[in-house]
């Protein structure tokens, strides 16, 4: 499996929009396992995102979906900066859809 | 919801039976609706654990159960070091078990 743990910052007063928009497609991408879309909570403008792919190759594929384009082009002018991406090697755990 | 971001380092050679240790309980914690252990692809011995519960509270309670509490000692001895540590809230996604 792969996963992703990243962080970024909205533009101000911006967190909220960009929340909707990151969560628009979550039940969508064919291989995500997981994807979890979270609040800073010491940062009003910081978002995490922590993902599981059943593979990176499933992750590549996800960021040429119509839906998922369009989002992130919606999305791309209320992110400020891009902070943490942190790629790991997931072995198990609770929350893992079987291969949505 | 209360999520948890945390990294830690295996004793050497240790990874493979700490992984095993931390997943042993994922299913039986009340309130967990995520709870994914990961290798750091770049570290040998580096974990990643992301963890979504329905409360900080359930969070907290998880650690006086006696699996989890046994699991944690047995996990001590062979853990060298821990790293990042990040409270999350996370607002939605997939992959968040209906109040497991």
């Amino acid at each position: 499996m792969y996963g992703l743990i990243g962080s970024f910052k909205a533009a101000a007063e911006q967190r909220e929009a960009l929340l909707a928009i990151l969560l628009e497609n979550v039940s969508g991408m064919p291989g995500c396992l997981a994807y979890v879309v979270a609040e800073d909570p010491d940062d009003p403008d910081g978002i995490w995102i922590t993902e599981v792919w059943d593979s990176a190759d499933s992750h590549k594929a996800s960021l040429a979906i119509p839906t998922v384009k369009d989002a992130i082009a919606r999305a791309m002018p209320l992110i400020a900066g891009f902070g943490q991406r942190t790629e790991t090697r997931p072995v198990g755990g609770l929350g893992l859809q079987a291969g949505a």
